[in-house]
């Protein structure tokens, strides 16, 4: 991936997109059983409680990065973020869609928000995202946000995988992903043309490519978690969430 | 755990080492294959490797809190770890002991120093360590190195098993090893005096107890990604270290 000169914009997105084809979570092993039916309903439970902790620490993530932001224009575009996912004046937001889902598979909904059952390699994984976007630059923590150039292939396979295979997940269940597929990518269309733009110099291009590869790591490393507590080889942490089946 | 009044501080010690004795990852099933003989050298390798990023954190986990602590005497105190894990004039420290041990065991020395083959879950573990110490209050920094309480047991365990074990294993590799069982008491007795004294509130010591139980989460979780890497179901994430056997 190492040149010496800087590559275009359009080589740039292709590698930034080569990135994802290599390393999105759409490969891990629990995203297939999850999408599959492979997994019963005390693992999507954890999988909706872990994934609960990703969901609310999206807003801090945006508003760290906000916070660095240099002019209004920026702000403004980044601030819609913030809005989708703690809503707008009579609309709920992602994190609330997010309980609702967890209360769609059984979960009691003041437990998850209480992230006390979560397993520690997801809060590990969650947090190094906000640190990203707090220590690295403002174009890599823009970069890393490209993930969601991936996330409408992988909602699409998950709603409708989920929905034909698990009979205790209804459409209503699923709602927090309908919205998702007009946000991503006009978010990701944002954060696209910025790196595009300002990811000028190599070392700039691969600080980008590198921001992606953590982010990708990020949400790699939580299916990781789930995976190993909850399918195979199934060793629960000490605290972490026990589905009803495991007790 | 929660009580209406304070512990006394011999209450405190004893809710502190009950921690330990539910969360330590002695406990944990990549602990007890490594030590039983249950790994290939592979897999030993996998453990060499990931856990060096741990140790080359450390001093930067205690320079952060050094960095904090308000007064000379307990800087002077804490600069002791510095120079444990640093060396000194003449002397080696325990990071470089740690990349003998990697050698030892069949690693390049400048590969495991790149941490280019680290598994993500290992470094989000490790960086939460930092940040607790950083951003958590003095008295957490100070409680969550409490599980050196604990070390000097599995590192008996660790060495004695792996001598016994594993012909690949000698006890030059190990030497990183043997400080430590004077290090870590010499610390933990300076640590443990500091939360006996200073965790005098229900509130301040409900603190330290949460301090140390996230540090065990740390310690647990290493484990976890490198069971689900390399043993169990084995599944490496990408750019993660592959040992030979399995290329």
């Amino acid at each position: 991936m190492t040149t010496d000169h800087p590559l275009s914009p359009d080589e740039l997105e292709a590698a930034l997109r080569a990135m994802g084809a290599e390393r999105y979570h759409i490969l891990h092993p629990f995203h297939r059983k999850l999408h599959s039916g492979g997994l019963n309903r005390g693992q999507v439970q954890a999988w909706a409680l872990n994934r609960y902790y990703y969901q609310c620490r999206i807003p801090a993530k945006d508003a760290t990065l906000l916070a660095r932001l240099p002019t209004t224009d920026l702000r403004r575009a980044w601030r819609s973020r913030l809005e989708d996912h703690d809503g707008v004046e009579g609309k709920i937001g992602g994190v609330e869609r997010w309980l609702k889902l967890c209360e769609g598979v059984g979960l009691d909904r003041d437990y998850v928000a209480s992230t006390e059952g979560l397993l520690p390699g997801t809060r590990f994984a969650v947090d190094a995202y906000v640190a990203l976007v707090r220590d690295r630059s403002i174009l890599e923590g823009i970069a890393s946000s490209l993930t969601e150039l991936f996330s409408p292939t992988i909602i699409a396979e998950r709603v409708s995988g989920m929905l034909r295979h698990y009979d205790f997940v209804t459409e209503e269940t699923l709602a927090y992903f309908t919205p998702r597929l007009t946000q991503a990518p006009k978010d990701s269309d944002f954060a696209l043309a910025y790196v595009r733009e300002n990811a000028r110099t190599v070392e700039e291009q691969q600080a980008a490519l590198r921001a992606l590869r953590t982010k990708c790591d990020i949400l790699w490393a939580q299916l990781d978690a789930l995976h190993f507590a909850y399918v195979e080889p199934g060793l629960i942490p000490p605290g972490a969430f026990v589905p009803d089946d495991r007790k």
